[in-house]
């Protein structure tokens, strides 16, 4: 076996540089030369490309449309709101010239103190402002309404450490930006969005997820209500992939978007935001895979199958190769996406293991015996069980197999977190336990204080209130308060 | 009719000005408040995306795969290719700073001076230092190539003078990086993209392109060839359509991109690059459109066939409606992309003005008339030619309308296009007819002096030494000295 592939750091070792080590060893990323900012490689763009495409008709099918906002944003535009820049000004990276001139030595350029911008530009963090500021002029009357756009890009924040995937300074993402004539309305579509990212989570990802609302301390900067799925990794920590805002009419006031509604009064528009990035690389790749590599959601997988002739002299090779072209084009007339892989500079053990690596959910082995009996051998990467079956019906196998591992690979995802979320009512059990990871849920007094006892003292945060748990009053667990309901709390990336 | 929407300018007026008309009424982009950035409406940015959709699968084909890098290049690496630096230094958007903060007024914020950044970041005009300083770690043997990525990004160059899609500061585009093993494989690869983007033009904008190779002084910074296509809009000027270059070893050498070749030997990887960009938005709508609005090729209208019902009573909208559904459920199931605007707060007029507006290719009225004979109006774009046809056969006739239309508008534009080449040998005779735009053929003695002569006295380039045009020796207009070609020169955007 190919031993510079299989030296991968276990999870039970290391979780976190396992992580590290998989995304630069599977070929998904890898740090560039410039600060906090990743190359995203071909095959991890790959994947990348399935979900934004499984996404994009998720979003159209609820009247979504595309568009495109500046990448700057002139610096007045984040001061309109208060809670806004107060979160994002002090990560950002500022554009303040417009031209380089060569130097005095001639050999490099310089700044031209010249080019000095009158007002500094941002790199979008998130494009809120730029987009309250355009929609004041396509929002009349509520006959212009609701403007539901969304935009597929790159952003940046500014972040001291980061890691692939999980949290660089640019990263790519969608942003939805909507504008309504009523409350209702924006609030509806706050939660519908919510819905689409969770069932796309479930349903793609093969991720579970838990849906709920944050509190206040943890909203997004600008926003009333912040909706949000957390899934939890296989070290027990939460990862928040994706959440989205109910913002009231703050960005309708900061932009003056003012509409005549149907009782003939001005109003100020009622706005939702909503985002997911490629920091969902991050929460499938921790969801699902093991070892010896990456475990893929067939669903999400750029190869579903990858087919390897075994043999001996290159007419074998020949011979084999021919019989899996022929399975190939089988597969591919059903949907499935194949790659023969013939290359006969590699043994086939070395393609064994960069296939584990890689996460293709099936292989299909072939060598000269099999020809002779008719038969292949078949693996599916989440439990690595081979077995031999008949070529007589292989495509139909193959398919049931793919249909079967994203049910199966979901469905351990859901048990290992059911299996790690824990009602707890005792602060001191509580924090030693959080040490071991999992989802706590607590009862709550519902201030701010006691969430920054918690968070301080544990690093935990509340992650949300969750929708899907029967909800009883108690008392909180840390000062003794009443509660109203139990809260989700975690240790999170 | 709908007045709002039909006074747009003539063409014969103001060319230039009904085109900056025609973008913002038919919805298609619009200025921001960021300078020089433009806001791509979701009905423009939904061309664009069918723009990237079928050129995203012709490049795939040809065994490309999409990647991400990074947004900011460090000012050094800019440096690293001269001529690189010469021609992007002088209009790049330069990050200095990291950081915000509240000012002494609490009322905005500032430019933290103590977040200063050791190196300034440049935004990226076009990525061939960052992907070379990338691929510098990907490349070893000739085993490892060709490396065959491509990207899908905005990049950003200052301009001073901006206008919708054609110059902008930000604009949207696809930039592909390829290295390859020898100097024949890169040129092969320069040269088969531009037949893409040929192709593209030519099968799926409808627009006829001439296909050539720049001259010295119109290449791209860094390029020891620069392939392009070149497109004639209605006012006989030339829009550079698409751009492909063969980059020799330059950037392999500038950022030491070496490998063990198949005789063992250290060598500098060849590379190319090739884009095209929002750009050629600018070109579709130029090439086509006429004085009632856009007029947009099949192949790339987002909606293709608009049905309209004509009532007088709401019992009468209802049951043309039904049947106008069951006809728009027809078109769908053949592929067709329909909508039915039943919309009763807008007046047919006022619909059939804003549909030729934005250019939809089939518009299909009903009447109540048309339900009792069986028949419907059919209107097509290109020609607004109408006729009344029976509901029997519909779909098939709307299908053959619309081939017959991607067709047309290409032969149109074709037949336009040749009626504006002309073969000139006297300098005189060019300079007054220049002004009325086409695409000259004259012969050039092959200096930079000439073409700057001809350029600073008449403001045409030398667009391309063409491929498609036999070629005899003759005499330069200009110098009288000996030429071996004729070029192509225009007017251009």
């Amino acid at each position: 076996m190919a031993k510079e592939l299989k030296n991968l750091t276990k999870r039970s070792e290391n979780y976190s540089q396992w992580y590290n080590e998989l995304v630069v060893k599977a070929d998904l990323a890898e740090q560039s030369d410039v600060r906090g900012c990743m190359v995203i490689k071909p095959y991890g763009y790959a994947i990348w490309e399935k979900m934004q495409h499984v996404l994009d008709n998720m979003f159209k099918e609820t009247g979504v449309q595309n568009a495109y906002f500046p990448l700057l944003i002139p610096k007045s535009f984040l001061s309109k709101e208060a809670e806004h820049v107060e979160g994002f000004a002090k990560e950002c990276a500022v554009v303040t010239h417009y031209r380089l001139k060569t130097n005095e030595t001639h050999d490099g350029v310089v700044v031209d103190p010249a080019a000095k911008l009158e007002e500094e530009l941002i790199i979008r963090p998130t494009s809120e402002t730029i987009i309250w500021n355009t929609y004041k002029n396509w929002i009349h009357s509520y006959r212009d309404l609701p403007v539901l756009c969304n935009q597929w890009c790159n952003v940046m924040r500014w972040e001291m450490r980061t890691r692939l995937f999980l949290r660089t300074s640019e990263f790519l993402w969608q942003e939805g930006h909507t504008a309504h004539a009523t409350r209702e309305e924006a609030e509806d579509r706050a939660k519908q969005m919510l819905k689409v990212y969770a069932e796309f989570a479930e349903k793609y990802m093969a991720m579970p997820v838990i849906q709920g609302v944050k509190s206040e301390t943890e909203r997004f900067a600008g926003a009333l209500d912040t909706y949000t799925i957390e899934a939890m990794m296989q070290d027990g920590k939460a990862l928040q992939s994706g959440t989205s805002h109910f913002l009231g009419q703050n960005f309708g006031k900061a932009f003056d978007v003012q509409f005549v509604n149907e009782q003939n009064e001005l109003e100020y528009a009622w706005a939702t935001s909503w985002g997911v990035s490629t920091r969902l690389m991050g929460a499938l790749i921790m969801t699902h895979s093991d070892d010896n590599g990456l475990v893929l959601p067939p669903a999400l997988a750029p190869t579903q199958v990858v087919l390897i002739p075994i043999y001996k002299t290159p007419e074998q090779l020949s011979e084999v190769t021919a019989r899996l072209d022929a399975i190939a084009a089988e597969l591919k007339a059903m949907g499935i996406s194949v790659k023969v892989d013939a290359n006969d500079q590699k043994r086939p053990g070395f393609k064994f293991a960069e296939y584990e690596l890689r996460g293709v959910p099936v292989r299909l082995v072939m060598g000269a015996r099999d020809m002779e009996n008719g038969t292949i051998e078949l693996m599916r990467r989440d439990t690595l069980e081979k077995e031999t079956v008949s070529v007589d019906g292989i495509a139909a196998e193959v398919k049931r197999i793919l249909d079967d591992m994203q049910t199966s690979i979901f469905e351990k995802a859901r048990k290992y977190r059911d299996a790690h979320i824990y009602e707890c009512d005792d602060y001191e059990e509580f924090k030693s336990r959080i040490k071991d990871g999992g989802f706590f849920l607590c009862h709550w007094d519902g201030t701010a204080e006691t969430e920054a006892r918690i968070k301080e003292e544990t690093q935990a945060t509340i992650r949300c209130v969750p929708y899907a748990f029967e909800q009883t009053p108690g008392v909180d667990m840390v000062s003794g308060k009443p509660s109203v309901a139990r809260v989700l709390i975690a240790r999170a990336y």
